[in-house]
């Protein structure tokens, strides 16, 4: 019963909603422009051609508030056909699951799942539950499941494990490509980043056609400390919102999941290296990666070429291998997308109570507005004419 | 249900370990010494003050061959009192749990328990009951939950996940110091090694007083292929016993999971080179590392001044620390005693039949020794007389 | 002959020098906060006690742009009473030397010095002429010199080597604490960073009391690309200097040496953790560590209950170790230091003139506090008003 | 001069050579077949399609005991055609140069040279020497020299840094492929292994056509301790020779250096799997990596198709991969290959009086036979009669 919402809580939910839903909206639908390359149709994720995104959100009673998200990077049998990956660990105090294989293997053989820390094996296994019962997995009796996760215990009864394996199927059945819906939903619901209500957010980048066209995607679980900038303006001083004080000074502790999706065809060399520019944008936004942040980038390509089929007749497999040299242009989408992808987590994640009367407050996009005016960060005009060639 | 045993197993239980019963026994039983440190008194990782160890066996009618081996610090609440730890990842074809967070703080703050591949998100959902529910931790809302695993799904029906978070507890509850059961039982019970059943195995080392006497110890759960050596004897090849051509040639997947215990004050940076020298053991005994096996070593030290309090008024702590110079009686240690574990693990396991009547059988004891003395291997009497300094 | 400078270069200098000399200067001198945390009293690596760093500037002709730069972590033998320490690569394409024995024994062992690419190996000679001559070192048959690297190519006539190992021992020689010059001196001679000319950068951060009040100090050889951003105002796009487009879009390659000395009892493992937040500085100055870019970490400790003698009769060392909870301040302290240092060694570069008549020209400082202060960003007039407790 | 042998140098030289050249062979040479896998033609590095392999050694009057051996993965630039490496680090006590950059891009750019401890960074000046010369060369400006070292202190006058930078262009000027000089020659003249006179040693593995036919070649630069086992047979026990106790009890120290090629189409993740059993081999011989040795292993390919040109008008390459499934059968080679090699460097290295009159026996083939047929562990007569399909 635990898992299904009240009458009172829908209630809740829904005049939440409606008073936030009018003012909410991404950074961009207000102007602000994050880096220098175009995004993507969806500005998510999903613009890197096959990928999808699914959430389940937990919202029960007075103490419920987390979920699942899962990215899924193709809609085929992903055991059978495993995609190139790689994990960077910026700050690894977290309980993220599956590291291990990714890197030796370099690849992914299960979607991406993300949930809160202590649910992280109950998403394993329902991983588990679904990878053991796709068609032509029969025989399969190995499977590393990729579960990421942040601690959103502030705002969620995260004692109370209230995430069960089927959510993650749910998440998975409804998974779709196209927009994601971000802020408070899936494995966001619960959380809060740089002093506001933190949750999903998403953007992506297009490298201009001479340096291949690639898309990337990037997808971030918003839950971590600092103070927050937005395109350098100084948003978290100006409102005087220190996440770092909060529970006196330097108190800055808190996660960020970072996935990252490509159609560049990259080795999960050049795919690792791709995740370590994630951890840039710490240092964009405000952040210094606290001792207590789980800090951790997955970056998988779907290039098709890349795949890597379980079993096959072929013992070698001619792969398409960007070159180093081409790499730059990936390495500043991935920081712009990911900078961007927290701006948009907390652009559109609303104020959020929870356990124990615990309340977190969205940033105030009009007093952000404001500032970001004042220090002239909303829309950078001193953009170059011509687009990169 | 499925968990209970059959009266009919149970029979045949009883039958198949009377039948092999008077015969097993450890390498030393048998006079098989290796190496040339003398052992501790039970010639296993509890020889390491305060370090007990716990099984929960799962044996049930014809597919039911896992369970949970579970190995304590110390007998306090360990994530009050976490222990300096470190991990090496041999090859990391595996699904262990908790490797980033223990890299990146140093320590251990739950047990760390074994048992098969995929029930290892079950077996970290008990470990989280455990260490929620110990008194101390009531506002714990975060958990370094430690699992290894290895596949024993030739033997056990793996894909049923027959292994339940109270057995967790049921290992824990009756974790123990003194002598350790070895070969089928826990998280060996359905593992197979080298080509012969394999299971759980352990043994110890203790260093002169003059290298600082202490204590190394070490668990393994033996999973994983090669053509066996025993202290260099060609067991494998005399017995035309090939784990590496059993379905092939070349075919030796499996894992091995080495758990490293010792009194030593050590930091993480050293315990990981410990850690790392255990891998050497593969080389000794006559396996390569393949493709397949997720080889994971966990080290720790249980030197009381290296505890690390939850929480703490000192922000400063003193530890003592061995210096560098000082490593190499340890890396020895640790060699000795993870080729002694192995070596035990097949010594101790019986015959098993179990998933779709697969059958393993044991390590055959007699012709074995016979090998053993025909390379003069059984006992090395060209040891140094005096030992060691 | 060709190390010494002619006449007539001197005379050029000597006026490029006077005319560039009354208007550089460090950032905070034209008043650029950067950051909340109080620097020390020369805002230099040599605030951390015993620190000294020394330059060889090797100006000649119209080719030699080069030099050497030494940091010392204290004034006694470092063979002999070495330091705790640690290196994170955040990427690898550099040749600095001497990494690996720092990851493995935790420690440095000789002072670290920078210099061009080509010339790492000579002045890995120098410093074992140093070394071995060193009273105490008679007998000493290994060293491990550490010596860091960016290719400065583009200004100096790299190819021709013109470092000398004796150009060591003079950096060595006049190595001293206190305020330390900036700019196109020792290893920064010759270097570039985002589209101006880069150099020699240091800055230092001091913790309040209730967060140990300890120093961490920085120094940076800037040689990278990216659009500069200075405290988040957009520099580089409003100078329409884009170091990525310079030869072509994107081409931004060069690589940056951080080096970080604080008083803090830390261990390897969290000195490494310390390294890791440098790289942020990339994220926040508008970089992305291109491919091309070395961009190196080496952190140490000179808190003397930390050293490290080379001999010694005790096995065991009681070791003050600053708990991970007491992290984060020091995470924060390493980001702004690094930040400043960078904003430093461009505000101190003057305009350069060197080989194949390549020239580089110095960030425009009055253009460039116009471009601050349209943006707010030249001092931050919402900082807290009480300093963090 | 000092580099010059003078004509008693020479005579004795000369008369030690006559004494121990009848009886010094290789392992084959004397029917001790190690593992199962047939060896290549020269059962050498050179098997490899292209390697070559070249020595330059200084014997000169009564204490230089040293040299320089180079290992070319080709015959054609190879900074215009770099090829795919990785780095494994068993022990990192040790001060190899070039690291982090094969990490980093996955390739390697100049042939890997081996020397002594303290000439390393002479000889990357003259690895840079050569490198800048090459015809095709002219403009490059950074290139990343791989050297690798051991501590030949005990024989050689190791702090009189007696290599030169023309040593390596006279070792790569006379390298070539087939028959590779072992024992006392190059950067194993004053090396020791085990407790005998250790030095340059090298073996080949060819896989099975069903395999793929590859084949695996590794040269040891073998300068560690231990407690010599030969194909199991406690040779070190028996001949009282500890290496461990030579100095006092578990006195170990030294270093390893291990090169591995193949032709197999590796990427460079798979490749550091190969580097990474190559360790292995300690435990195999009867070492545990001791705290002060600095044991590297450096794995390329020479695929052809996976060769990597320095420029390129293709952004993609098309590259062979071999599956990680494949990987087996190479790791198995590379276990053994790498413990032949060991052999090989044993067997023929001969008796050196060096530095200080030091003097260090080598292995005493006659006896050495005697113990191997004892235990029985010179030919196995137990091999399977068919050869591994």
């Amino acid at each position: 019963m635990k898992h299904k919402m009240s009458v009172f809580a829908a209630l809740w939910l829904f005049s939440a909603l409606l008073a936030t839903a009018q003012e909410r909206g991404r950074a961009r639908d207000f102007g602000l422009i994050t880096g220098i390359l175009p995004t993507g149709k969806w500005n998510a994720i999903t613009d890197v051609p096959g990928v999808s995104v699914g959430h389940k959100t937990l919202l029960s009673g007075d103490s419920v508030r987390t979920g699942v998200t899962v990215i899924l990077p193709h809609q085929d049998n992903i055991f059978q056909q495993k995609v190139p990956a790689a994990v960077y660990v910026g700050n690894g105090f977290g309980k993220s699951m599956g590291l291990s294989q990714i890197e030796e293997l370099g690849n992914l053989e299960t979607p991406i799942a993300l949930t809160n820390t202590l649910s992280a094996p109950t998403v394993a296994n329902g991983l588990l539950d679904y990878m053991l019962g796709l068609p032509g997995n029969e025989n399969v009796r190995s499977v590393n499941s990729v579960v990421g996760e942040t601690n959103d215990g502030y705002l969620n009864d995260i004692r109370g494990r209230h995430v069960a394996p089927n959510d993650v199927s749910d998440a998975l059945r409804t998974a779709s490509s196209g927009p994601v819906a971000e802020g408070n939903v899936g494995a966001g619901t619960g959380t809060r980043a740089l002093g506001f209500k933190g949750g999903i957010g998403t953007a992506s980048r297009i490298l201009p056609p001479s340096k291949g066209g690639y898309t990337v995607g990037v997808l971030v679980q918003s839950n971590f400390g600092g103070v927050l900038q937005i395109n350098g303006a100084p948003v978290g001083r100006e409102l005087h919102n220190f996440y770092m004080m909060e529970e006196g000074p330097y108190v800055a502790d808190g996660s960020c999941m970072i996935i990252i999706a490509t159609d560049a065809p990259l080795s999960a060399r050049n795919l690792k290296r791709l995740a370590r520019r994630s951890y840039l944008a710490f240092g964009a936004v405000g952040s210094f990666s606290s001792n207590g942040s789980g800090d951790y980038s997955i970056a998988f390509s779907v290039h098709p070429d890349t795949f890597i089929p379980h079993t096959s007749k072929e013992p070698v497999h001619m792969t398409p291998d960007l070159r180093n040299d081409e790499l730059s242009p990936l390495f500043l989408a991935v920081l712009e997308a990911t900078e961007e992808a927290i701006y948009n987590s907390l652009f559109m994640a609303a104020d959020m109570e929870g356990h124990r009367g615990h309340v977190v407050k969205a940033l105030p996009i009009d007093r952000t507005l404001e500032i970001l005016k004042k220090y002239r960060a909303l829309h950078q005009d001193t953009l170059p004419k011509a687009s990169p060639k």
